[in-house]
């Protein structure tokens, strides 16, 4: 993942996205990049730079909105049960669609909960190995994904899903184990006192 | 917990405090929130209103700083082994002076992670059962506190504190559970996608 320029991930937050979803993901791939010279993690606003009051009320500034080309892109979910968040950026369309035009480009796409339904609008999960939230896996299955019901995080290669919420800590750590290293995952695990949880299902390439 | 007024929790930030630390527990509690009607849960400000930048770079703007008399206060650590963050919030000693004075009200004090330690120069901590990140474990106990090094969350009463980072999803929905039961707290754990990590230590009232 990346090239000369270094590696950049950016996590792109909209109106009413989870904090959770987004935070926890953030902070364990902000701890790789403290090891990891070149690499560059970044909450960025979905609809460029701004406040973006999140699910439960914390209302957090971002400085840049989502780049050109970032190497991985991460989308936390929220709301998609009660309404807003994600459900409404699923309705806009206006993130699914640059989400779209990233994965063409070759970013690497990766969702946390109910932010795979921003990815199945932007027909990224179509006939491929995915996960979300519980409350949202048959809306996933409708999008015509390759639904996996038992599974934690789902490593598809350019497409990485997982459960709810929490999950995301597990999505984050699987990411870094696999880019940069176990070693490096285990001791980001060890220093946010957090156990793995799976299953962690890895698709045969 | 609370009088006529309803139950109001707040969670002060400070410069350099930990993400996940104050995130995680927040979001359990004000999905507890949505739940029991009396309960209002905010992140404020550690010195009054205004942007507080995280320890990871996250930005959060908070539009009131601590009240007069909350009902808890969960103090977030963050920054304790690479310096900053509760390091400094510590050194300075307004935060610590203001627990000091919110505990001696009868404010319930909460820690996560290295938030212990501003618990600790508050004096909250003095022989009594408590615990903190592993790297801060020896730390809190110079400081006289009773450091249970098994526990992950260790309830005291009016003193809960837990362990490192992601052990305040653990502390948050301990709270719920012995203020508004364990069914909200299965709920919200079942939400969140979070299976409960113990030990969890109750002191013998």
């Amino acid at each position: 993942m990346g090239d000369d320029t270094g590696v950049r991930i950016e996590i792109p937050l909209f109106a009413g996205f989870d904090e959770v979803d987004a935070i926890a993901p953030f902070e364990v791939l902000a701890n790789a990049a403290r090891a990891v010279d070149e690499l560059n993690v970044e909450l960025v606003g979905a609809d460029g730079p701004g406040e973006i009051v999140a699910s439960h009320g914390a209302r957090l500034q971002c400085e840049r909105g989502l780049g050109d080309a970032p190497d991985l892109v991460l989308v936390p979910g929220g709301g998609w049960m009660r309404g807003g968040g994600a459900r409404d950026a699923y309705a806009a369309g206006r993130l699914p669609g640059r989400l779209r035009e990233l994965a063409a480009g070759g970013t690497i796409m990766a969702s946390v909960c109910t932010g795979a339904m921003l990815l199945a609008a932007a027909g990224v999960t179509d006939r491929r190995p995915a996960t979300t939230h519980r409350a949202a896996l048959d809306d996933l299955a409708r999008h015509g994904a390759l639904v996996d019901r038992e599974a934690r995080v789902v490593d598809d290669g350019d497409l990485v899903t997982c459960g709810g919420i929490t999950s995301g800590l597990d999505l984050a750590l699987h990411v870094v184990a696999r880019e940069w290293g176990p070693e490096l995952a285990a001791d980001i695990a060890r220093l946010m006192e957090h156990e793995v949880v799976g299953p962690i299902r890895v698709s045969a390439s």
